[in-house]
């Protein structure tokens, strides 16, 4: 079962044109992620900012909007772990409203120390949880 | 009673130096009035800014920044509506954590038809919501 | 030659780690179509959007991140049109700072009208200004 | 002779009333303190942050907000600082488009070390530079 976050479209997120500005998008992702940490993987940001010295930044993301957010939208944001690497994770997000896809993204996110400034091997209770999290996508069904 | 809105402190309210930017508390400022719009008053700001194509505006503010606040940190933020004019409203912001409280915040908004583009007498029955909601600060105690 | 918008890193694009947190680099992405429609097109956004009633929406996005940026440091970020289409454009854009790669974004835009809300043919004139402008990426050279 | 700050309003600082979300203002004002202290005092905040371990958050502010700001229109920011203090300065700023002022925002700085974690005096040649700049506001005039 995916992780799922959701975020009413507010004031805040929409632009001019009266729907949701992308670089908004790219925060409420990063919000899923975060809670997505905390909740299921039972690291918070804070812990890992903090007392770990360690962070996941992006290194790659690819985004697909299908159709446009508006004010007061409730969206749901489903977030998979496709793929668990040494140092990184390929994630996937979809976010939709009422049924109807907003965007689809994949990203990747990398372990990095702070003191080492590069990529680092997932730490054992982490990369454990992070086990546990891993939905590949469903390989094709073979055709006849 | 005040109307709360709730705010966990995540990564892209921080700053450099580990403590919510404070433009970015004026966000939660503003999805605090949303909120309470919505919810207490049952005009949203789709609706609001939609159908009505009115909005409102803030005129001014004033804030002061007691105690910084840090990710992770669960924000109870509590709204007062401490004035209601014929085309505008007083409203008292107290953000607090855990007891402590992190900002205080006065603003006046105003209502404005984008018809018009200048301020308009509330709408009748935003102003019997309203009028509910007037919460004037008590009067000093009578010196002796 | 390409479009370049320079920006430096401020304290408002940094996160706790220190470095820009990657939906402030898609604020700058989205200024530099901006100042390149101005000054290059001679479409600002504010005519698209004022009296021509038309956006340029994103509807997909890559990006790498290669390096990360700091404060104080002054992005140069070249702007390229790859590819247009009759309702679309292909772009690319490079950030550096000193020489260093920091992202690479390719992105698709699409030209809507608010009235018809899908994508509809480049105007004229701006179709005129969008093709002085395409600059497909080199072939790749032949082997011998 | 004030510090100016020249920012144009982009589509990231515009809501859907199409004019400038309140705390989009605050980060240009942020932005304004920021070059102030690159330019005039010669202590970067890059400096300041990383080496010196030291900051200067906003501890109240007080926002008159008098006409909207529209996509395009390109704001001149002029900082004044009315006010030194042993730890704390006193700044006053007023944003103007084509001679219209649009806001006005008065603001109290403290001087923090990491370290510390509360308002230390000025650093010496810090406090020099700021001597330099303060322009009290004039006295109003006799009468008669």
């Amino acid at each position: 079962m995916p992780f799922v976050y959701r975020q009413k479209v507010l004031f805040q997120h929409c632009d001019p044109a009266g729907i949701v500005f992308y670089p908004r998008y790219m925060e409420m992702m990063n919000a899923t992620v975060e809670e997505w940490f905390e909740s299921r993987l039972k690291h918070s940001f804070a812990k890992m900012h903090g007392a770990m010295q360690a962070g996941v930044p992006t290194a790659e993301l690819r985004v697909t909007f299908s159709a446009p957010s508006r004010l007061g939208d409730m969206l749901a944001i489903s977030l998979y772990l496709r793929r668990l690497g040494r140092t990184s994770a390929g994630l996937e997000f979809v976010a939709e409203c009422n049924g109807q896809v907003r965007l689809t993204m994949h990203s990747t996110l990398v372990f990095i120390s702070f003191a080492e400034g590069r990529p680092q091997p997932w730490p054992p209770r982490l990369r454990t949880r992070l086990e546990a999290e891993v939905e590949p996508l469903a390989a094709p069904e073979p055709q006849p």
